[in-house]
């Protein structure tokens, strides 16, 4: 057995998986279109059992056709998993969810290889449908597993063209046969960083110390159908123009707390939406995000009285159907500071930073201690596929994970 | 031969063939969804074509399904046309359209009766597609018959199924052998006013001077994908903030111009509109409406100037794909003059309007002299389920358009 301590990841070897996953479901401008299910879906699932089998671990499939490649420790204990997803949005990056897969896997590979056995099993995890860009909404699949949701709101989610998660699973091989959920000890996710910042100040490791606090909600909106031509404006009851009307006002309630808050509509969906008729119902999504929870609460206020005014002037009834958050301080002091432990020892500079995207890792947080180390990505571009991360800046965050995990696989 | 200026529809006849055509492709508020080429089209066309013969006319239909009955005249001359459209919008009421086909049908019934056989012959026309709802745009397949378009794009419209026109013209038993369009020397259309003022004013006959100058333009709006989470304010490119806000100032100048001037958004399609990502693409359907042409120009100048300040203030690219403009003086004097005529030796009050709806009549008036008349609607509520017609106020314009036909016949 090598010296411990000195064990580094192979990064040659890491970097080769994910550019054979870059060749898996390519978009038209250099990144993937990789939805969840889909053939191309299918095809890095194959990919990854493949390197699974490889590294010598046992893969597991569950009904909801999460992968888990399994390295056994010196006790049959709960497992520490680590991992992130290998879907993407329909125009999205590379790196994305994947190098945390990949990351997480040549982690596993480099303790085989140095004959490392720790007192845990590790678990490598890649999730299903973490980007919900098919089968809304995100995060499905660890939702699941976390005991958020049941197997059956899993099963059912479905997409535009009503086909179920169940169905397409089972139509690209892989709904398994194991129950969704089991007993784990913690759970660590390296990420891109989606964000601008270790890339802008040059450093490699971001330390994850909590969710950016983020207010989430879907409204309705009822106007009334009429014709386009005759109906005077004061008639007018145009389900558009109030969804119009709503998402400027967020989005002014945005620009009034950056750069530090953001607000987003990124979803409306009109009905019936034709040239010549007036809408009478739309539906839209929308979140705002700030790192200060009291000033997300703010905002959130703010927007609920640009509402009532917009229901007020367009003649239209605005109603919040649903309500989410996530964020704050959900990550697990005591996996942090094995991150930063690791990255202390290994001698790469880094930041703490708040994760302003959703995670799987956010879910897990709330059944079992977690964390999360994020590498750079170029001008934190992302969901985007001109994404791109370079791999030297990329691997010094695999080595914290190899390490971080490796100490709380041996506690 | 009885005294023709006595002659009159017989309303009780007409107003069964109205409501006949109500129990098919029921909606679910008590109007009509009636998309065409569905199976409730079929069912309607095959209630007309009953009822033509019925009524001892000659039906022939052309390569766009459109519908002639014809009724011979004394000389084998072009014809006099009129009717209007079966066909509704998904959620449209039980008259639009269907009081014009069925008030023509009538017309020519009561000419038949009487044994009045005028120096024309008489044509009763359904127009295919006039709502455009299933396959954009409106009045297609007039456009065709008036040559401001061919046979091949016609029959290439498309649903949101991908199915063409031509494809769901030939399931429904409707693809005629006819070539589209021949020589007509002059076209009426009866229809519902589809505004107030009618039925405000308790006047049951409007004479249709013209149509209310209309400008409609197709956006498109090119952003930028990035991640809804960690993108700031100032990197966002988002198409559908962009759009959100044309749409808020096309509303602005359209309350500007109020009451008699009005804008729309129609429709908006958003790409890839998702959760958790900013769309990158958005395109935009609009028009602007004014009784006066030179407010409209002056409408559409303020549009374009907002336009452009919302491009650079939302850092999208918003491009004007498509023009289009209908209204004007496009109607007959010398039909005109016959309507008004008729309404004057009937004794029915009547009104000179502008047509704020764009219709058949519009593409057939490009070819051949054409003038339109209208009956309340209640409310000027259409495109509605609750669209309203009371048999009482309705049967004084199919008088008047008995005789204005019967006098342009004969002459």
């Amino acid at each position: 057995m090598s010296d411990v301590a000195s064990l580094r990841v192979d990064g040659d070897r890491f970097w080769d998986t994910v550019m054979r996953s870059a060749a898996i479901g390519p978009g038209v401008a250099g990144g993937l279109s990789r939805l969840a299910l889909t053939d191309a879906d299918r095809d890095v699932r194959r990919l990854f059992g493949a390197l699974v089998d490889e590294a010598g671990l046992t893969l597991t499939v569950d009904k909801l056709g999460n992968m888990f490649a399994r390295y056994e420790g010196r006790e049959d204990l709960p497992p520490v998993v680590a991992g992130s997803h290998l879907d993407t949005q329909v125009a999205g990056g590379r790196f994305d969810g994947i190098v945390g897969v990949m990351g997480a896997l040549e982690a596993v590979r480099t303790l085989a290889d140095a004959g490392v056995r720790p007192r845990r099993p590790i678990v490598v995890v890649n999730w299903s449908n973490e980007e919900g860009a098919r089968f809304p909404p995100p995060m499905s699949a660890s939702a699941v597993f976390a005991g958020l949701q049941g197997l059956e709101w899993g099963l059912s989610r479905v997409d535009r063209d009503a086909r179920t998660f169940g169905e397409e699973l089972a139509r690209i091989g892989y709904a398994g046969d194991d129950k969704v959920g089991f007993p784990i000890d913690a759970c660590f996710e390296l990420h891109i960083e989606q964000g601008p910042r270790l890339d802008a100040e040059g450093v490699p490791v971001g330390i994850v110390t909590g969710g950016a606090p983020t207010r989430g909600l879907k409204l309705e909106v009822r106007g009334e159908h009429a014709h386009a031509g005759p109906t005077p404006m004061l008639k007018r009851r145009n389900a558009l123009v109030a969804a119009a009307r709503v998402i400027v006002a967020l989005d002014d309630i945005g620009w009034r707390h950056a750069p530090a808050g953001k607000t987003t509509s990124a979803r409306l969906d009109v009905s019936p939406n034709l040239s010549g008729i007036i809408s009478n119902e739309a539906a839209l999504w929308c979140d705002m995000r700030h790192p200060e929870a009291a000033t997300v609460e703010g905002m959130l206020a703010e927007f609920e009285r640009a509402v009532e005014a917009v229901a007020d002037a367009s003649r239209c009834d605005v109603e919040v159907v649903e309500r989410w958050c996530f964020g704050g301080d959900i990550f697990d002091d005591g996996c942090v500071a094995l991150l930063r432990e690791a990255a202390d020892r290994l001698g790469h500079a880094h930041l703490d930073l708040l994760s302003e995207a959703g995670h799987d890792a956010y879910n897990i947080a709330t059944v079992a201690p977690t964390a999360m180390v994020f590498c750079p990505c170029r001008d934190g571009i992302t969901h985007n596929e001109a994404e791109h991360c370079d791999k030297a800046t990329t691997i010094p965050a695999v080595d914290v994970l190899l390490h971080a995990v490796l100490a709380r696989a041996d506690r």
